[in-house]
């Protein structure tokens, strides 16, 4: 059993709390049975699994956790990417609030085929409050990464101001539903390039917008249930 | 200009951040300007607006801020609460996230025209987070208490195991959709006792549900522009 906190394990979890570190290294923590065994559903190995009491001093592990005391398992991922692809799936752009990111995450593999797709300025999906929100997503559904200019099939610029509704959509091929972060929206190349234009119909009297992870889950909802029949 | 810290709106508001306080109080404190912009957009005037630098001397506003420096105005509010109706409104049961319930709230501003009602168990929709997440839709659609035996009209329980899909039900009158928190969902009382249930349909092998704010977004979205042609 781990005894000390110079352990080469928990110096690394310590470390992944940075996003740097995560990058450089590859890899991510997980807190929690229900995340861990998120992994372990989807079939993904992990590189360490820290179990309080079993492997380590329990008060080692809560030193090393995000969560604060209490903690019974922590496990160590390597970060996967996916490849574009699928007949539905979402691109980001200036998404920065980590719990939409794993948000986002869990609603497309609820409703879509394919990735989260994150453009420039997103937070990181393998950050903890990502990867929390995701619910373990990340894990059966990994993100992918892309410029929008890589994406191919009909890509949709949703946008409040546009005058066609989601629903209202022709839908014919893969689709990649494409949305901004929630202060600037999507950058001009997206908006001025994307293949199509669709709006979220709201109420008049009431907000400008939803909230971005909102407004993916209805996209996605819309979208992968018209979709379904065919897929 | 307030240049003391012991001043009488320094103390309510350091008070409201408890929820308690603001119970007891019946108000509670939003930062920064598009909150308050937002109340004001609504027609609601507030109890004390204090302006760092105009009202109260900047350091002592950050001193009593949640969001920490930089603060330019804090505003306090008495809360409101709405009665029940609409044609389309959202009951809530055990949902304790602050950021779901202020989430939901500004979901039902943009697609319902009706509260959001908080039942047994739920956040305090007046706490920071939960205004915060409203973005200010808690000013113009205030929530609504009541039990799940108050409610009237067509109350319909979202249940992942339903084999009705939401897209599919019948829409004739007022319509409550009612939501439990993640963990638990909804009460027996409310899972026996509902005029429907009906699910969100998810992808076989994706996540057996979503966040409790994306299914509401989601079955306001479905049910309110169902609903829209004829009101």
């Amino acid at each position: 059993m781990i005894s000390s906190p110079d352990n080469q394990h928990l110096k690394t979890i310590r470390k992944l709390r940075e996003k740097r570190q995560r990058e450089r290294l590859g890899l991510f923590a997980v807190e929690g049975e229900d995340l861990v065994g998120a992994a372990r559903a989807a079939g993904v190995k992990p590189e360490v699994v820290l179990e309080a009491g079993v492997d380590v001093e329990p008060g080692l592990l809560d030193a090393v956790s995000m969560l604060g005391s209490g903690t019974r398992v922590i496990g160590v991922f390597r970060q996967r990417w996916a490849e574009l692809g699928g007949e539905l799936s979402v691109w980001l752009e200036g998404v920065s609030d980590p719990g939409n990111v794993g948000t986002i995450i869990r609603s497309a593999h609820a409703f879509a085929d394919g990735p989260v797709v994150l453009g420039p300025g997103c937070a990181d999906p393998y950050g903890p409050k990502a990867v929390r929100a995701s619910m373990g997503s990340v894990f059966a559904r990994p993100p992918a990464r892309a410029a929008f200019a890589e994406l191919t099939g009909t890509t949709v610029a949703l946008d409040a101001a546009a005058t066609r509704a989601i629903a209202s959509l022709d839908i014919d091929g893969p689709v990649v539903l494409c949305l901004g972060g929630e202060r600037e929206g999507l950058g001009p190349e997206a908006r001025g390039e994307a293949t199509r234009r669709a709006a979220i119909p709201l109420r008049a009297g009431g907000p400008e917008s939803v909230n971005v992870a909102m407004a993916a889950a209805v996209a996605l909802y819309e979208c992968g249930t018209r979709m379904a029949p065919n897929g």
